[in-house]
């Protein structure tokens, strides 16, 4: 099993679960910045250019799309308990993830980190960053209004939805340097006192 | 279980879900265009203001997001067939799903369809629109040379994803008028056979 990432991308997220699973897998840096996505060799892996991507070590094309790595994981791993086994609360996890890398991620930080696909003149880009902040502001407010959980996102205890919540608190409060609701703020901070989460940021070379 | 749709949404795919499985639900159709979906009465049903919404008729709240819904009424009614039981196989359902729920439906149909969520400037619709239909014809020619299935999105056969394909293959080729590639159109035009799509299509008053 190998994890095509980038450090700090919602790739993050992924690299988590596998750190609470436990099992050993590899992983391989693709340099987002330099356009490595885009290279022949990481297009024969994605042909989307997008980490996560998950090779399953079977001789099959990588797993991609944040949700079906999350899902695969948790159901192949019943033993790290990531995944409730009940198809309403599998649906719920499904749901907060869902939020997290469909709405949350590109309307608010996509928008914000690359204002450049979303208004071709630079001197909109403030102004696209600005709306993206309001959304981030918006999406994460809509969140806490309708915790149902108690620590974590799910009331049946932490599950692979807490990894999606992770990569997008952790970009707003660290990244964007904004802070989080309470109920958020809480979320995050619990994220960061986990084993899994703190090999992961010095694996990926981040600070806490 | 009620479902919250519009006619000709992308709530149409968790419709065809509906349909194919063939117990009895109800409908409550949202009308977009007036902001119905910004009324407290809906958004006491769904507050993110965004149909699909899948009432469970189980007195909690009603479930969103459409890759979760179509996990969930997949896995809830296994004698339906819509969802292969093998985590590996379900991984590539949610993949594709995926790809059209957080790709291809925001990033090629959202911006066409609404443009001035994207750029605040009138006279640079006609541009957003232009990228919008651009991004289309490059996820859609991707999916065409990836396909690994006959004639549905599995090998294994008709499921859940095949509803999400549709919907934007649908807009694709009746609402904005453009062709897809050749095992798209077939896909298209498959899907279209089949009894609960022509269900669907009459029941939202839309033309095949
Ligand atoms: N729909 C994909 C989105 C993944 C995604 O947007 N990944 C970003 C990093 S956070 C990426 O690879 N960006 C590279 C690029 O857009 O060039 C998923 O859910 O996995
Ligand atoms: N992330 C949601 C997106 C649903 C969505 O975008 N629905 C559109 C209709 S296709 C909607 O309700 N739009 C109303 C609005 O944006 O005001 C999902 O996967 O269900």
């Amino acid at each position: 099993m190998k994890l095509h990432y980038a450090p700090g991308a919602c790739s993050m997220g992924i690299h988590v679960i596998l750190e609470e699973i436990g099992k050993p897998y590899e992983l391989s840096s693709v340099a987002l910045k330099d356009g490595a996505q885009h290279k022949p060799e990481f297009k024969a892996v994605n042909p989307k250019a997008k980490v996560p991507a998950l090779d399953l070590g079977n001789g099959g094309r990588a797993l991609t799309e944040w949700p079906a790595i999350a899902l695969y994981l948790g159901a192949a791993n019943p033993e790290a308990n990531l995944l409730p086994k009940d198809p309403a609360a599998q649906a719920r996890a499904l749901e907060a993830i869902d939020y997290v890398t469909g709405t949350i991620h590109p309307n608010a930080f996509t928008r914000q980190f690359r204002p450049g696909n979303f208004s071709v003149r630079e001197e909109d880009h403030p102004q696209v960053i600005a709306q993206a902040q309001e959304n981030a502001d918006k999406f994460f407010d809509l969140l806490e209004k309708n915790w149902t959980g108690d620590t974590w996102v799910l009331p049946e205890g932490y599950s692979v939805a807490d990894a999606a919540l992770f990569f997008v608190e952790f970009w707003q409060a660290r990244r964007v340097g904004k802070p989080l609701p309470p109920k958020l703020d809480r979320h995050l901070k619990a994220m960061l006192e986990r084993p899994a989460v703190k090999r992961v940021l010095e694996q990926e070379g981040l600070a806490a």
